[in-house]
């Protein structure tokens, strides 16, 4: 990639030309929901070896699709999937934003839920249905339409823009963590844009300040040599699964508070501010419990679920194997028994530390005639982002024009591991900026994008550049 | 089937004419090897519907077997897998004896456990290594060859035999179990003779007078009614696997005593003689965990390893599944978690009853936001027989000249569903004569069976129809 030339500072659209930008994004609809389509068929699962010609084919479209618009385009190897970065020309003076997003998505089973094919896009009732229309293709593609529509219109752009696309999000982004320092130089930026999260509710667009970090692991508990017959062997030997279940308990009390030794020690306690600004969120338990079909929502006493869901640490079991899991029955005390497990942390938890922490714990509960192996997936910590900067500012009132209602300063229960690292090698500021639904079915079957909301979200982004430009300039 | 001639009473064999018979055993080793291979190498795994014509050729192979051998055979359709029953001439004033076992075998999973594969029987260091080796394909096929051999050495029975080989033992019986009072007077007998036990250690054959009964039961708990995003949804729901193994987890203490109030209620203690006479066998608590490659045996206190594996009732998870079981990591909580879970009962506990105490404990333990279902798949009580009968007398001095060793009287921990049945519905004796070893590998990969012992136990079955003649007649 060679250095692009440094344009002269061409400062912001004025009303008439940014307006006509907007006009033209509007004319094109159907274009720019076939750009994401298009990408959307390709079945990026970064965690399937299967799929790795896939998870490459998805990489090259997006380097194309920078290359058409004129951006220097670079595609970055890695141990794993390869990143793309690509960058227009720097301005003088002018600010410098990162835009980082993923084209890598998560696995689709159960594909027996899915109502379309989960790499077979199709609108219903006003909503993209694939994996990765919102996590992350979607959202991140409406900032690469907003350049390039820039672009193609013969605007410059009034700041730097590059981008970062890797295809490791939902594994870890663990080499894209290893290599950033050795790219900090290409990367560096005053500010980080992603959107790879949600509006708070439906027609309630959000800001988001805070996030989660997480913690992975795959506990394996071992007994016997191989299967037993329960008859013969039953009543003289621990039965792996039973030990799994018994350790997997321990973790976590009646009410949900997490029973590992230390856990809570570094957990930074919400400030009466955000539980007050939160509390004035347009927020209903029932309406909650409605949309994921439980009748009871349950959690930590003594916080709504709202701070529960962006601000308390937890623990969860994302999956259980052991023993016969076909037809029939099949009377056996299990050789094995595993849990795929994982932790939401809030700032300032170390995962490291509380892989130690596992451990003393699982030595503490092992029963009597078992052996466990811990390991450990992959760890990021939580974020916690400032809200008083000019980048925030200008994201209020591109938001604000582009989706008719001001934004409201929420957290998020997700994590995006890089963030934090983002922040400490990089020194920038970082807007979370979700073109989402809480009730898209990320990670889950029949995973969604509103389309009004996709383009909503390439008009706010194409404002985002133009008021960045006026607030920092 | 016609019913067959009533042959005049023929008397037992001399011992010139027995031994003559012994010796074309043992003359036609590889012949009678052969037949059991042959018949293994079927895949009659009664559970799983895609190999139904597999579990009928299976069927097949041993009505033929039977039809070669002159004896009347009749094959029995049932609503699920046919059985065959097949008998020689009844002999006038002696006793009848009825030989039960069965043709369906466990499913062979995990397949990449087998050192060869589990239809594909092959000996090494002496075992022939097979699905059903010995459970119970190779065990009743040494009664077929006995009397088979009987018959084609031209000598007439002493006593009239019938046999009764069903394809759902391992899937419970059910359909024998229901249609067992119409076929009371087609099965009627002195005694049932079954060989799908064990010796009770190498060298040192046994007669096993009472069995462990099972109750089968798969529990499902249910929360969202889809996988959730656990970032945006941890803290919030309550996580179907956790409330599983919550679940399970109270269902036995950590010293394994059952939870499950009334459980122990029906319970029939130990005697002090069996007690006395089981202390003297010879048991090692280190070779038996050796042998199964644990570190420690566990389970009540108080009780010997053979008590808790014979007389004591005990909970098993049998199967674990929830969430994401494939490669790499996917942060959901899942919508739904399943257990396969199985009880070894002791006389004179009720599977019934069990059902509600199970339903009701369940229903006292389950946490906020989830919901369970609770599948009843089997269920049959233990079995305690007499010793002090002619029929016991007879098979101790038939197995004493076949092992060189008298045997001892022994309890199993595992479930023959059908044997109370026949004693309540046919009023006979029973005698389970066990030609396995505990480390035949049962419902596990690697089962085999030892070539010796299949021959043992032909011969012993030789001789067995003998002394009952020189016993009760």
């Amino acid at each position: 990639m060679s250095p692009p030339r440094e344009n002269a500072a061409p400062g912001p659209l004025d009303d008439t030309s940014l307006n006509q930008l907007i006009e033209s994004l509007d004319a094109d609809r159907n274009g720019l929901l076939d750009d994401l389509i298009d990408w959307l068929r390709i079945p990026s699962v970064s965690s399937d070896s299967r799929l790795r010609a896939e998870v490459r084919r998805a990489c090259d479209w997006v380097g194309e699709k920078f290359a058409a618009a004129g951006l220097s385009v670079e595609t970055i190897p890695t141990q794993g999937h390869p990143m793309v970065v690509a960058q227009t020309a720097p301005v003088a003076g002018a600010p410098v934003v990162l835009v980082y997003g993923h084209y890598d998505v998560q696995p689709a089973e159960p594909l027996e839920d899915w109502v379309s094919g989960p790499f077979e896009p199709t609108v219903r009732g006003g909503d993209l249905f694939a994996r990765g229309a919102t996590d992350d293709k979607g959202q991140v593609l409406t900032h690469i339409q907003s350049v390039c529509r820039w672009l193609s219109a013969g605007h410059d752009l009034p700041l730097q823009i590059k981008f970062l696309i890797e295809g490791e999000e939902e594994v870890g982004s663990e080499n894209l963590e290893r290599m950033l320092p050795e790219l900090a130089e290409k990367l560096a930026c005053d500010c980080v844009v992603i959107s790879d999260s949600s509006q708070y509710a439906d027609g309630q667009p959000a800001i988001t300040y805070g996030l989660r970090g997480i913690a992975t692991y795959e506990l394996t508990v071992r007994g016997p040599s191989q299967d037993l017959h329960s008859g013969s062997f039953g009543g003289a030997v621990m039965n792996p699964a039973i030990a799994l279940c018994k350790m997997l308990s321990s973790m976590v009390d009646e009410n949900g508070v997490i029973q590992v030794p230390g856990y809570y020690d570094r957990v930074q306690p919400l400030t009466e501010a955000e539980r007050q600004q939160w509390a004035q969120l347009p927020q209903s338990d029932a309406a909650f419990a409605a949309s994921v079909g439980v009748k009871e929502l349950f959690g930590e006493q003594g916080y709504t679920t709202d701070e529960r869901r962006w601000a308390r640490p937890t623990f969860d079991i994302n999956g259980l194997t052991s023993g016969h899991q076909g037809e029939g029955v099949k009377t056996i005390i299990p050789a094995i028994a595993s849990a795929k497990i994982s932790f939401r942390l809030v700032a300032d938890q170390d995962p490291k530390e509380l892989t130690e922490q596992l451990r003393q714990h699982f030595d503490a509960v092992t029963p009597t005639g078992v052996t466990w192996e811990l390991e450990t997936d992959h760890g990021a910590p939580g974020m916690l982002a400032k809200i008083d900067t000019p980048f925030a500012k200008a994201a209020e009132i591109a938001i604000d024009a582009a989706f008719g209602t001001k934004p409201v300063f929420i957290r998020e229960g997700g994590s995006i591991p890089i963030v934090t690292r983002f922040q400490e090698v990089l020194g920038c500021d970082c807007l979370l900026l979700g073109w989402g639904l809480s009730d898209d079915n990320t990670h889950s079957p029949n995973e969604k994008f509103r389309v009004q909301d996709y383009h909503r979200g390439i008009q706010a982004s194409t404002r985002l550049w133009n008021e960045i430009a006026k607030q920092v300039g």
